[in-house]
């Protein structure tokens, strides 16, 4: 697939190969920092509508491509776009964050779920997809996502965001039977839902554990990698998805890395509380890095930005399998020539540090 | 000290002497959870006026422990005494965190505070000191506690709580040496406020590094671990606080334990994202660990509560220096039988394993 590609060094580096200069996107590239995602949210009206628009969501997936010189895109979408599709009634209060209109919290509310039809209820995003693929031309990869069976019933059992998902925990230690049937069907669906969209022109996927590092070691293993893994191991069983990279991200699980590189996924997201060279000790060169500039250092000076940038590389080394990130999204607040200075940077650096180590 | 106290089971596990049973006791016992902590609340008017006012501060820091068999109370009053008593204006609006009328932003900001007056704008802090000391007769010991330099920067820049901080966060990379100044300013106060709680009557003293965990490796050590030590070191320079053992928390920073154990304190707080036996392997037996049960247990059933109060204690092992602890600080929904369930748990699970490993 990526012998097509213009740009194929974010793929190359996900399989560890050796590249120009290291691959850099950024999450939520096309977002609120940049004033024309700003003015198609406004068209669209709501945030639900923008991304069930497939011409609107394509519209803002190339936006960031058409400013900077980054090496993937990603598909312009909601993490919580399976349970929507479940029937629990997503929106987005004005300066809230997302609600659900039916949370899950009993055992017949469980019994209810079943994995969505990737033709039905979630078509818009596999139209997106092809859409994005079509209009991207080959320029760069396209990534596609979702959230982690975790993540997803974080929201689905306590209906919002929360600090601490204290409904979803108490389900998890009260009635484990209950909260492993509810994380099994998410499971079989965000592999269904990264198999569609694999199948419909994504060339990587990754799946945002955003909520994984809240929970303790052992019930990390239990209910958040364990699914993981089902989701891998799916995606390694499937027609369309089996060739795709597959990179996990769980924040705030520095400590699980290496459980995490054993679920067979080509790369692991990395926060910005663990340097690299940590983080490559701890996966012993197994997996691809992806990260980890704290998404912060974009609101200070250009100089900064680059030192920052420089840091985040030398730790990493001179090694393939870099994808360069932010260690969580881009903010709302960050002039977009910081990220143009950031992008730039990384692509210079990483060519003078391959030119260094083979003239030496 | 301890020497006239009924109960020092708390501070002989800080200095990681043996003792009876493990000591247990649980940040934010005197919260919300409690009608009676309620009640004095509604009559305080305010969170701050509660704070402000010895008598009724010295009331709900007592009424935890006329509940539980709970082996130290903990002073009743909020991290950030010392930047209101620096005249920034702290106030808590209904249902919102704290914030300050006057944030910290120039340089000319930080040259107008100064290390405040402990027997000025703070004295009230000392009078329920010495108030909770006559009121507690020696029953356990009393716990003085401050935010940490770097936990008071964040509110005191931003002026409200964040989930990232990223103001003083962008004022430590564009102006360093501003934050620097302002960190060095915060850390001679926090030492002097904690020396003023030892002289009052204090018998253990913690710093609340709330936000600590939010910084990347390098700006954790530059801007929260150094201030840290600082504040260790002019404790351990102090007449009254000297004999004093001295626990920090970095919350998010279990990665750091070795660095935070090398300031000479006695304990460190441990959140629950790490378990003990790392927690302990990490400190080499250095100092005593505080914590580590994920608060959200106690949204569970008494069995889970037992349960899982047990292998935070087997993961610690039967060694010296184990103060049972959340990980966070306890829930405004908790059932306070929850918490009874919990500590008669620790007292009766700690005398089993000292037995059984005496017997054996």
């Amino acid at each position: 697939m990526s012998d097509t590609l213009k740009n194929d060094r974010f793929l190359r580096a996900l399989r560890r190969q050796p590249t120009d200069t290291t691959p850099i996107w950024v999450m939520r590239q096309a977002g609120r920092y940049l004033p024309e995602y700003r003015a198609t949210r406004e068209r669209a009206g709501s945030f639900m509508a923008l991304a069930q628009h497939p011409e609107l969501a394509c519209e803002v997936t190339l936006q960031p491509l058409e400013r900077f010189e980054l090496d993937a895109a990603i598909l312009f979408s909601d993490i919580l776009t399976i349970p929507d599709a479940m029937g629990l009634g997503l929106s987005f209060a004005q300066g809230e964050g997302p609600q659900f209109a039916h949370p899950v919290r009993s055992a017949a509310d469980v019994a209810k779920l079943a994995v969505p039809d990737m033709d039905g209820g979630l078509r818009y995003v596999m139209d997106a997809v092809r859409l994005v693929r079509k209009q991207l031309a080959d320029r760069v990869p396209l990534i596609g996502f979702s959230g982690s069976p975790w993540t997803l019933a974080c929201y689905m059992v306590e209906g919002h965001g929360s600090r601490d998902f204290a409904t979803l925990k108490a389900m998890c230690w009260n009635d484990p039977a209950l909260a492993h049937r509810l994380l099994d069907t998410l499971a079989q669906s965000v592999a269904a839902y990264l198999a569609a969209q694999a199948a419909a022109g994504a060339q990587a996927l990754m799946v945002f554990d955003t909520w994984g590092g809240l929970l303790a070691p052992a019930a990390f293993k239990e209910f958040s990698l364990r699914y993981l893994a089902q989701v891998v191991a799916a995606l390694q069983a499937d027609a369309h998805a089996r060739e795709l990279p597959v990179i996990l991200f769980s924040k705030g699980a520095g400590r699980h890395l290496g459980a995490l590189a054993d679920t067979g996924c080509a790369g692991l997201g990395v926060d910005w509380t663990i340097d690299l060279d940590d983080a490559r000790r701890a996966v012993a060169g197994r997996v691809a890095l992806q990260g980890n500039l704290d998404p912060a250092v974009l609101l200070s000076t250009p100089e900064v930005i680059r030192r920052e940038a420089r840091a985040v590389m030398d730790s990493y080394g001179n090694h393939p399998g870099h994808v360069f990130n932010l260690g969580h999204g881009i903010t709302p607040e960050v002039d977009p020539e910081h990220l143009r200075v950031l992008v730039d940077e990384v692509h210079a650096y990483g060519r003078a540090m391959r030119e260094a180590a083979s003239t030496r």
